[in-house]
């Protein structure tokens, strides 16, 4: 699809690099390898079967978009890959290449490591946000300020205290995100019917072992079982929705008539190609949008959740791009707020006007005590 | 709306009750009365007037219709609640009353009660369907059957497998619920603007002492941060999601062609107003609507979040409706599911002739250790 | 559910009383005499047996309560009504009654009927909206003011203009509804597989008949085929939509520091628990919060789809609760905004005072032009 | 995002075509130089300037990665373009460029060309189904086979009654397309605020030239106005819906203890990487994962339709991609079921094997009738 118009600016290039075609074809053979570098630890197969294997991994060299067209034939990126593979093989260590495995094995597999790595990234982000935001409500704890509701004028708050909001909001969400990943970034070996046949009765250690290398929680086969991976896609948004918090109140204090806050300047950005005196809330805008685009893909993902007997028709197929786009956005919106985070600025002779304007004191309660409470739990 | 058509089979009395009218009423004359012990205990208010606040709290009887007209009017319950019942006092008791609380305060508080009573009810049922499960696994874990995938014949599988599988989600799903339930039965205690003012800088602990007599987690205010109740949401929609996951496997293996399973037979159930010898799936049919529900219903929750400033226009008040419904029909699809699970009729002879017909032979590889796995962990 | 803390506030009685009990027993009840007249009139049964089954509906009387509990167990109304209705009728009016129907004709007919109703309704309201709005426009068409884009401001543009494009999405989506409801208000006849079978080959024409008596359109059974009923859903959530648009910016609008518009007053409306001194935008709340519950009963229906052979498991179950809940929706949605459309205040002084503090000129191009030619569009 | 694993196989090259960088490119340079080229024709502007724009865009060449970069930056794909267009025209051609016009209106109509170049695509592949479905509905209007509703047996069918059914779903849902791309393929042409400010009063003109030419609808500017892009969303989604049900019934007919139809062989497709015996309903996979995907992308575009303003924040971004996604969806979809229609293996042995097996007799009531009655509505 287009970059040109839409798709590019709600993301990190580093994020679409945990998805891209190099990426997943890397996980794919690091599958194959450790397979059967673990079935020849456990006796299953020949230690040089799966030194070749290792091998034909290792040199393994393609155009992407010839396997992808491929995969797109056979239904499965594992089936032209493994026969490719095979292809360099000698007898029994083509025997041994992908024994016991399926394809569901691969790309699951594939997906765990991709989890893993995607919430590496959203989390040096979470670690930017969280102590800007800090800084910012302790600064402004006890600064009087017009509170709102409904949009419209209620009673004083301390400045600060609805920024500490903000980032209770992103880091429980960052906590939530990080136990669901922990739970879901585990290993899939399960063969064609999830029974672990064609392993030696040694399907379970060779998991284990294959789970160790590659940097993933051990455990059963979970091929149908797909309630982890719908867990990490409504943490994730979850995350978008309280980034989302964030951009529309900073929206909404950015406006003309408001003024008490706006985004940092960037150079380049939140022009207009029609009027060049607007400063445009490009980082909201990234936000907000994430925020639209994240529960329909939930909802997919949940969808798909009664999957037929022991692999669905459709369903599991329909999650993985979704639970890839829900990082994507999370990587743009979080990567967007982290800079308006950063580099807010508040002006406090617009909040003070406002304040004075609505005429009803400058009462704020336990504001400030509130803002340390929030920061004391929830500690990054 | 009508429940002779459509609304009426999908949950359970006891779901209905913990979310209708009284018990609405109920919570809402509790938060009152112990927001007014509460604070003559710390010393805001005078005891006096705190027993006067109670005294009419546990007398006030309203025909509920009457009430919800008037909140319908005012936009929110507590509107003509405390206008009713601050006829009823005298001078400084009726200042005493709802004194430092908002219409969120007590609409979120009354939340939570119903969120902690709604999980009391599933945990419940949830405790009956894991050991069933377990029991039919085990008694199948070694029973040779044709496993399948994109609804064609794969290759056999352990029958207890599958079943086990079913159970690993379900549990897994409700270990996720409470977890998320834990952290969203929280006390809301802000006032207008969220700054806990009018409390004379006790606040914090006027929360802590109603949340302890109401059965919840004490904290800081939450109003504007809607994460733990989209998380419980989500939540409710995997445990959805699990069981239809159950429901489906349980219709697939009831078709009259294949005939390995199908739900206990209930009188006055499953038949048809066409046709005296259909044995329907009821109970899968409850299950499978739910899942085709509860997305839609998560999806509206998550595009709430970024509410707007102190209190959102229009998506806190679109919240609640989708809980309750949410609660609904995980009530429903877990009664169902449970009396199917405790009553599942399995024909050995039919998996026995569907394997034989596949002609693959019977080897179910790891099946019975890997049901015994999904056993020893997430122990109910 | 409760209707104390949210469900009543976003409908209207009339609607409501679409969708209730007596609705429902209404409409079935009809079904199952018209469908006994108008096979007597093709000589399929006796004119007195048919006379019989009219009677018995006619009188037929039952606490809705109970019938609703048997119909929850039995999985459809049906099959208690016509039992019921059954004890009634002697030997060959009983075999009359209900005769080559199933469960699912009373249900989709009955739902049909309501589509009907519940159209009209939404239409009276439709248009007091389009001439209210229009009238504004026009009076405005020409008045400078600022326009805002990404919530920021940008150039001039005529007050009116912004109205006139509220009134053509609102009249649009009206006309979008009155297509879909057109053509999904239809007979559903088809017997317990859809082959109208057991009615002596005169099935079309006994529907037909039907068709006409009860306000529906005629044509063979669409038992299978949701499509009409999702498009309907969909029309009503574009709806819903266009009206949220509306709500949306006089929310903005009425901001305390933009002030160019607001909500008429209502007495006993848009207070505040805590502060006496708001004018809350209530009926935005209330069209804003439609739109956040609305896509999710869309998708809910459009994954409902695909629907098993010749009914589906799950998804025609969940189809009913969903489209009424939209109507409803819909309904609150509308006459919230027409009410704002008909007594919305525009302060000319504050719209000019924020285009002064724009300094950016009063050009407004085109806008009076556009105005009139949105409103010779999309005559109502 | 990777092609390897996931997002290649559901949909056509032709499909991504429409969307990707090359064809929005396009349609961006023809929209500038159309625009010139009106302005001349209505004296706007000086017809040497118009030629010199329609030159400038004529020789345009860049490297589209690096144009994304830039518009990724910017926020909008105008901002980058037109500053290197203008980089290649002299002083009054240069101010002659994108003259009156703002980014969005590049991008809506560049969206509005996609639109109706996907849908032409769509119609193609359209009028491979219905025929085909036709064909098979007419040949097996009156075989008797057995009709099943909520999973279980019920009565006799036509086996074609099925099949006629699904067309029906298919052709209403591409009629309603039809409609709805009429109404969107529209010209955006409002500038920076939506009021054509800047043409000299003749943007309605302006528009009108440009539409002819662009093969576009003419009309006001509907910059904020985007319930005509759901309206498409949302006819499409209803279409993938009625292939999916299609792929259901297919897949479902298609067990191994039912196999009354399946999919036809298509060499390299269908197989598994762990089981080369298997047949799997690849077609239907596609389509039934499509059916997962696209409610939720309705549900974000529904979402998003209460933009703020002249242009909202957020909403507007989120939309393009989530249609285009939908275009992609439904040409897989479709594409796939047109050669299940074309194809379909239809086993006679089994049907009436199955059929004896229920014990419920042939009669199919009207099923051949109903056939030809849905053969005549709805032609092609």
């Amino acid at each position: 699809m287009s970059h040109l118009l839409r798709t590019r600016p709600a993301t990190t290039p580093a994020m679409l690099a945990v998805f891209d075609d190099a990426a997943t074809l890397r996980h794919a053979l690091a599958f194959e390898a450790q397979l059967a570098a673990a079935q020849a630890a456990e006796g299953v197969i020949d230690a040089a079967d799966a030194q070749a294997v290792a091998a034909g991994c290792a040199v393994f060299a393609i155009n992407p978009a010839v396997l992808a067209d491929e995969a797109a034939l056979a239904g499965t990126l594992a089936i032209p890959l493994v026969k490719r593979l095979r292809a360099g093989l000698s007898g029994t260590a083509s025997a041994s290449l992908h024994k016991g495995a399926t394809s569901q094995d691969v790309a699951d597999t594939v997906l765990a490591c991709q989890i893993r790595e995607a919430y590496a990234l959203l989390k040096a982000d979470l670690d930017r946000v969280a102590p800007a935001l800090d800084q910012l409500a302790e600064r402004h704890a006890a600064t009087p300020s017009i509170g709102r509701t409904l949009l419209q004028d209620a009673l004083p708050i301390g400045f600060g205290l609805r920024i500490a909001q903000w980032r209770t909001g992103i880091v429980k969400a960052g906590e939530r995100l990080d136990r669901e990943v922990t739970d879901a970034a585990r290993i899939q070996l399960g063969g064609a019917a999830g029974t672990r046949a064609g392993l030696s009765g040694k399907g379970s250690a060779v998991a284990a072992r294959m789970a160790e290398v590659l940097g993933l929680a051990a455990g059963p086969p979970w091929h149908a079982n797909r309630g982890s991976i719908a867990a990490v896609a409504t943490a994730l948004a979850i995350l978008i929705g309280a980034l989302g918090k964030m951009a529309r109140d900073v929206s909404l204090l950015a406006q003309n008539t408001v003024g008490e806050a706006r985004e940092p300047a960037v150079p380049g950005r939140g022009g207009s190609s029609a009027m060049a005196h607007k400063r445009n809330p490009t980082g909201c805008q990234v936000a907000l949008s994430a925020v639209l685009r994240a529960p329909g893909l939930v909802a997919g993902i949940l969808s798909g959740l009664p999957a037929e007997e022991e692999r669905g028709l459709g369903g599991w197929q329909a999650e993985g791009p979704a639970l890839a786009e829900l990082f994507l956005l999370a990587a743009g919106s979080l990567d967007a707020m982290a800079s308006v985070a950063e580099g807010l600025e508040i002006d406090e002779a617009a909040i003070a006007r406002n304040l004075a304007t609505a005429g009803i004191g400058d009462d704020i309660g336990e504001s400030a005590a509130i803002v340390a409470e929030l920061a004391a739990r929830n500690r990054v």
